[in-house]
């Protein structure tokens, strides 16, 4: 594993090398590798030369077949999310944290004494209130002394004043950028936004190249504190955020200098991880993280492919474990909402964070999820994402399966929308029980036994776009029951916490990498949401990155979402005694009480 | 000299590697290389194998001698100025650009909720008024976490309101450290100071390492229009503080991150390479430099081995040739006169510059002297550093010669004032005539003819600490003289230009990197300061270090020096007709019109 990320060969490892998972698999073609045979993979796989890359020491020039399965997602190449969020910027007049303006430059610089900078800048002279950086005064003389009349400069917003950043020849006030940005502990999904008109001009997204130190927080935590741990967290991350920078402003023509502002939501740990900061007391008592409120920064700070002196501006979180992106699901969601009353924000990630809120008030728990809504640890998961299966329908008993797939097309994998459609699915039509393993054996040879372990056959070798099985196994329909037992009781502890009951609920915004179409009433089946009628329901996409371009477009929502931050009270989870007995009773489907759900019955 | 230059060897060139001067002359001792012989060396030189390093093309693996007298200045080691300058905090409440404050951090780690910058920070919160760098918030988690109970914040004062720059554990305030730095084209001097007493801890002096790039800001700003030339230049300077600040700080065992703030003066060429900016528009009309007040910049902005954060203060600028080493010598020297009335302040470089003040108002101008009195360009010369042959006394028709050596023992050379009182001397006792040239031969064997041209033996060989003869030669006496010129004349024309006359002047001050006792007696003998009475001047030593170090401690100072650039007129000397005629009419011992040097009579 060592030796293919020399070569910048990236694979998935969901244990982060410990050699307890088998997603690193690679087939040795020619030399000799030392390991010791495992488990993990099938008989057929060892006949036919795989190793845990993790686990195997090279001990010749070898070559390799890295399969599909094992290759980084962030390297299979960025499929854009689907998702409309073109309204975001409707009605907004955009207020962002870069200015462009054009000075006339024409008459100052042949008038005899004083510099160019006097000359060009006597609108935005170094002072009290405005500083310079070093990239614009070294771009001094060739505006001033070429054959525009004109130049643009960019102005930055920063904590106390303002800053000239840049200086351009010409009028290329047509032309101001910036990006929003969510760091999910599992995806990073990036937008490159027009300043000027507050739109979106492209989006992309991949997984966190930090998957492979590790699938949630807690062992991203623990990866940091290995020596060089939050070194290489931190430039995994800052790669994954720069390859998809790359690839959009490549698409787009844009330089990086041209990206001028940016803005980052985040869970706190990722925001750390971000920074450098060592994360290590987000789990240590009593659970303070270094920051929550993140000063702005300049891009040259963090090493991002934009603007050295671009302003950055983070997300604030609000603990250890609710963090920025949290804040800016919250602030998307006020924005878009026109319900008043009682509503519950879910955003179901790697970790499910929940917040309770009033027109004056909110509360905010979180829950750890695990990867499985985002295809992570899931046999054939994957993002939703071109190919991604996104909706199920079985028939006959299992015999008969249907779907649609992202983009149409050939599938290949299972998306978290299409899971959970599945697996209700397979619920409703009594393939699976009520305790999640495959009661029935089904006519059509879509249920396979391997090693005690059942698992059903989804679209067959020849009808996929890997030609191999896509399936679901009893593994990942555990998974997904862990998952969703995680955040429904975490739910009902918040309620519990703040006096109200389900019933009080008078809206639910569902925020997540899922596909476009999440199936609520599918969700409710598997008992991941609470059953308080699917009309109070309505699915947000990713609120993260909504929320980070709100904040990037707009400094009134800059200013909501820290009032946000500083507003909402954290209630933690891991202190209440009670959670250990309600995550036990949700895992089964929906629930051990299924009296919760009585719209099943 | 390439090759030499990449292996780090460097080289002095006067001539900026053009091949018409000879003082990068290297010995081949093994091997080949292609070159044309040059009348610059002599035949000896050249039977011993000596060439030209600038003009020689390495044809196959060479081993090359490189004499002492080739070694660039700034590789023969750092040897402290001397000048006595710790009277300038005396009396000065210090107000430097930063601030270290400890804060209580036993309390707030131990309460829940919030994050450690909330506790630790709770005086110095991220505000409007307050930002902080990346640096302290990385630093956070360790110190907040660790044994001490208090922590000490740096915080420095920006263009626009104030930044947390750097945090430590316990009270860290009794460490606080800045320096101060002149640029100057010759030579760099750089002070290491304690900014809670203002006093000079540390001091050193190097060459400039652009001086292979050319001997004057002239062909440095023609060096810079080369391909990679501003970089170049940039990072040679750069070089030479960055060395002058390692030795400073391994003496006194100071980490670079402990030094928060620093003060530069340069002219205004000097104060555009150093932070790379191109200087073409120096000397193109109508001569205004890009930047002449420079905003505050960080260390890492510049690449300086300081705190990545550290505050960056720039001397103002006047305009293309007066700059911020002027405007801080003047404000050393108004910080320093007692006397009122009209001053003339003379600041005595490569490049000289004059400035006439009253109490309420100051014109200054600047000539082009070249580096003689900085010991560059004059056969056996050197900076006034241990070594230097600083005084001497000519008796028997120069068949007898006394010197002082600074730091005593035996002499490596001649410094500036050395120079001066040599030729003075010579001058007085009739060795040379009143065109410089050697007008006896002497019964001693002191004086020697090369091909025409003639010089004289200040100390033999068997006497000096080099082992050869320190000379002084015909060409080093007019380059001397054309130094001399152009101060004198440009004195005269810039009185002229203001209606005043030499007899106005109640008080001169003479700064420049001469050895601590320049004879103004001398100097006013050989026409370089006009004869208006030897109780009317002052040295006052390098003043742009002084003014940079009154900068560095004292806010007032800041101000006070920003109020000179914006007060100082500036007359273009280059631009008066009558400049050329006075200075030819000076190129004489003293003068063309003796009568301008009555008490010489």
């Amino acid at each position: 594993m060592e030796a293919l990320q020399q070569a910048g060969v990236w694979l998935e490892a969901e244990c982060g090398g410990q050699g307890t998972c088998a997603t690193c698999a690679v087939q040795i073609q020619d030399g000799r590798v030392l390991w010791q045979e495992s488990r993990l993979l099938s008989p057929e796989q060892i006949e036919e030369g795989y190793v845990q890359s993790c686990q195997a020491t090279v001990q010749s020039n070898i070559t390799v077949m890295i399969p599909e399965t094992a290759q980084s997602a962030s390297d299979r190449g960025y499929i854009p999310d689907i998702a409309a969020d073109e309204d975001i910027a409707l009605g907004l007049e955009p207020s962002p944290l870069s200015r462009k303006m054009v000075v006339q430059i024409e008459e100052g610089i042949l008038r005899k004494g004083g510099s160019d900078l006097q000359s060009i800048a006597r609108d935005f002279p170094p002072s009290q209130d405005i500083s310079w950086t070093l990239s614009p005064l070294k771009g001094l003389p060739k505006v001033a002394h070429g054959d525009a009349t004109e130049a643009t400069i960019t102005v930055v917003n920063q904590d106390c004043g303002r800053s000239v950043i840049r200086i351009e020849s010409g009028d290329t006030t047509g032309r101001h950028y910036g990006m929003a940005c969510d760091i999910g502990t599992t995806t990073v999904a990036l937008k490159l936004v027009d300043l000027n008109s507050g739109r979106t001009l492209e989006k992309a997204s991949a997984y966190n190249g930090q998957m492979e130190c590790g699938a949630d927080v807690i062992s991203r935590i623990i990866y940091s504190q290995k020596s060089g741990g939050l070194q290489d967290l931190h430039k995994r991350v800052l790669r994954t955020i720069n390859r998809l920078l790359n690839m959009v402003l490549t698409k787009r023509g844009i330089l990086p200098d041209e990206i001028v502002s940016a803005v980052f939501s985040g869970n706190t740990t990722m925001t750390h991880l971000l920074l450098g900061i060592n994360p290590k007391y987000v789990r240590e008592e009593p659970y303070n993280p270094a920051v929550t409120m993140v000063p702005m920064l300049a891009g040259n700070d963090l090493g991002l492919h934009v603007n050295r002196d671009a302003v950055i501006f983070l997300s604030p979180c609000v603990g250890s474990y609710v963090g920025g992106d949290i804040t800016a699901g919250v602030l998307y969601t006020r924005h878009h909402r026109s319900h008043r009353g009682v509503a519950l924000f879910i955003d179901i990630g790697t970790n499910g964070e929940l917040v309770v809120m009033g027109d004056d008030w909110m509360i905010g728990c979180a829950c750890s999820a695990g990867p499985a809504f985002e295809g992570v640890g899931i046999k054939c998961g994957m993002r939703a994402a071109t190919g991604a299966i996104e909706g199920v329908t079985v028939k006959d008993q299992g015999d008969k399966v249907d779907f649609q797939v992202i983009g149409g097309g050939k599938p290949r994998g299972l998306c978290g929308s299409g899971l959970i459609e599945l697996v209700a699915e397979l619920f409703k039509n009594g393939v699976i029980g009520r305790d999640g393993k495959i009661a029935m054996d089904g006519k059509a040879g879509r249920i396979r036994s391997v090693r005690n372990q059942r698992s059903l056959v989804v679209a067959a070798a020849e009808a996929t776009a890997t030609g191999k099985d896509i399936v679901i196994t009893e593994q990942d329909i555990a998974n997904l029951m862990r998952a969703k037992a995680a955040i429904y009781s975490a739910c009902a502890l918040l309620l519990k916490n703040v006096g109200l009951t389900m019933s009080d609920i008078e809206r639910v915004y569902v925020a997540g990498g899922f596909g476009s179409h999440l199936n609520f009433k599918n969700a409710v089946m598997i008992g991941l949401l609470p059953d308080i009628g699917l009309e109070k329901y309505e699915y947000l996409g990713n609120t993260s990155l909504s929320g980070a371009h709100l904040a990037l477009i707009s400094k009134s929502h800059r200013d909501k979402l820290l009032q946000i931050a500083r507003s909402m009270t954290y209630i933690d989870l891991s202190s209440e005694p009670g959670y250990m007995d309600m995550y036990t009773a949700a895992l089964f489907l929906p629930h051990t009480d299924v009296s919760l759900f009585p719209s099943l019955a």
